[in-house]
């Protein structure tokens, strides 16, 4: 036995296959009243509540031998393992009727949850289009292999950008989580079969429905909310107007992690959403791995952005001082009024600036206070 | 005789050909003692001065000559047709070594330069790598085709993006403006001889160096601010991360000038400086010419940023709005708070988003003054 079958944890599992998830205040009250007080309730509910008959009905032994055969772990608040970013989810009311943090986590593979969700190193999700182009699949597949030794990379188990990561991520031999929004003793799409077989074995296969439930609408967005919740930041890189992704990247906002996409051409529909999530400055554009990965990393440990490119004179420099820079005159000096007006910065941003580039070596100050580019 | 040779424009026809462009005061200079007066100058000048020199050998009478065999029209700023924006290059002191307006303007076609420099239509620079790919080009042309009716295209007569959206004004009978770095006597790049003609016929060629000089590096810099000046806005298409077009660029948002940029594919190098111009929000992403038309519109007359794709339900919504509507749970009601919260905006933003909501049927307020989707 792999799991210790508690009543609280028998009551979890019970829940998890009778209720759907994401009903905003459920996860709330099975904390507040306890995972058995709630199923008893349901129990006693009368015959029009969908929840009471399922409850009557539920052979609670069935779930435990699921579990135990596939070699799933229940995990549930009180435990260890239990990833403490979830809880953010409590703090947000409702997004297209959901809410909340799961009941219970169904988990297969050798990795553990409370591991791949550190704060320092946090997962990131890599979604898209099931329809995706070479592109999207190319750079999600590089995104996840650069990315998925420092950063766990999670995501749906879909067809696509999906598997795209779940697969670079194998392919660099880092870690990757999928998560599902059926329960775990049948792949779904069972095209993907032998990735999800391969991800439950290396990585982590994980979902919030107990065995025997098959996806539906709502668990597919439902599931979407554990992808935002459990990652540190999410990469959108080919949608659609309409996408999955699109629920994804809002739960991500909500929650106030890192949205980031890949802009993509603008002769592709599936680049509309991570172009449109970027021109109106919901998502950060990434181009490549460092980019995502300066995103992920804490405050105060972080790197200005990186400009790209092979390494010429002046591109270890934040665009900023590299504005303020290039408004210098070639020859001469140029007194702070100037500088500013070349540079379209404040007179702040410039002075600041300017003793940056000075310290730098970059830029020199002459005693009347005016500045010139330093001689190389 | 097409134009009036007048003291003042003989002069300003010789300063053009003797002193580089866009030297920092030069035009101030010129338009404070007179051009006639800086000619005289320079005549008078030592053998050590360059300009001296120049303007000691030069035959005034061959510049009228070749104006007038290649019907080129010599502007200056007491003309009709000069372009009033280029004033503002007087407000920016120094890029690159280079400032201010242009002493004289030379002018070739049938379009007239005030008529294009029009504040409700404003001309819009498409520009972009020499090196392009048929992506950018296609871009280019499809904008260039879209706008140039409303909004004249200027560029700058190079290989790649830049003839690629004139070549696409042509193609629609739009009207397209290109901004030489050497005399209109030849063009350059001769590749480009066939369209340049075209458009010297059907629209404007113009450049501020006189008949008989060749382009050079800082030509065509200095010709990038007579771009990013005479255009209401310009658009970069594809550019690599060393390009011109970041010159026009940086020229464009010192002068206060909408920028714009559509973004690429991360796996070109030409996508990199688009891409970082949006990622550090120098560059508002662009996808199509009805991006670009909003832009240029005077504030007042726009619309908000179109969304994109075939329209459905919500399509004409606002992303703003569209947040909010979403926030709302899919069935019941649920109070500011909670959708502030869950659309992750501020109260007042919420409120101000419900009352449009509201007025467009789209949700309804209770007594108690929770909100929920109105019945459809």
């Amino acid at each position: 036995m792999m799991n210790d079958w508690s009543e609280e944890r028998l009551a979890r599992a019970a829940l998890s296959q009778i209720c759907e998830p994401a009903r905003p205040g459920l996860a709330e009250l099975v904390d507040q009243q306890g995972a058995d007080q709630v199923f008893r309730s349901l129990l006693a509910a009368s015959e029009d509540s969908a929840w009471g008959r399922r409850a009557r009905s539920l052979n609670t032994a069935d779930l435990v031998r699921a579990a135990e055969v596939l070699g799933i772990r229940l995990l549930i608040p009180s435990d260890d393992e239990w990833p403490s970013p979830l809880a953010d989810l409590d703090n947000i009311s409702c997004l297209g009727g959901m809410a909340g943090s799961s009941v219970a986590l169904w988990v297969r593979g050798p990795l553990r949850l409370d591991e791949i969700c550190v704060a320092t190193h946090p997962p990131v999700a890599i979604v898209g289009a099931r329809s995706s182009t070479r592109y999207g699949e190319a750079v999600a597949a590089d995104l996840a292999g650069s990315l998925s030794h420092e950063f766990p990379v999670i995501s749906g188990g879909a067809y696509g950008i999906d598997v795209a990561a779940h697969r670079g991520a194998l392919a660099a031999e880092g870690r990757t989580i999928a998560v599902l929004a059926g329960g775990l003793d049948a792949w779904y799409p069972r095209g993907n079969t032998a990735v999800l077989d391969e991800i439950a074995a290396r990585g982590l296969v994980i979902t919030e429905l107990a065995p025997g439930i098959r996806p539906t609408r709502a668990g597919f967005l439902a599931r979407n909310r554990l992808i935002a919740a459990l990652a540190g930041g999410t990469v959108v890189v080919e949608a659609a107007l309409r996408s999955g992704a699109l629920n994804t990247a809002n739960w991500t906002v909500a929650l106030g992690r890192v949205l980031a996409a890949v802009p993509g051409p603008v002769t592709s529909a599936l680049s509309e959403t991570p172009n449109r999530l970027i021109r109106d400055n919901e998502a950060v554009l990434v181009s490549r791995a460092d980019d995502v990965r300066a995103l992920l990393t804490p405050v105060g440990e972080q790197d200005e952005l990186p400009l790209h490119g092979r390494p010429r004179e002046f591109d270890d420099l934040d665009p900023g001082l590299l504005a303020v820079r290039e408004a210098l005159p070639a020859r001469g000096d140029a007194d702070l009024d100037d500088i500013a007006m070349a540079s379209a910065k404040s007179v702040t941003q410039c002075q600041a600036a300017l003793v940056r580039l000075e310290l730098m070596g970059l830029v020199t100050r002459s005693r009347t206070g005016s500045w010139r580019l330093a001689r190389r």
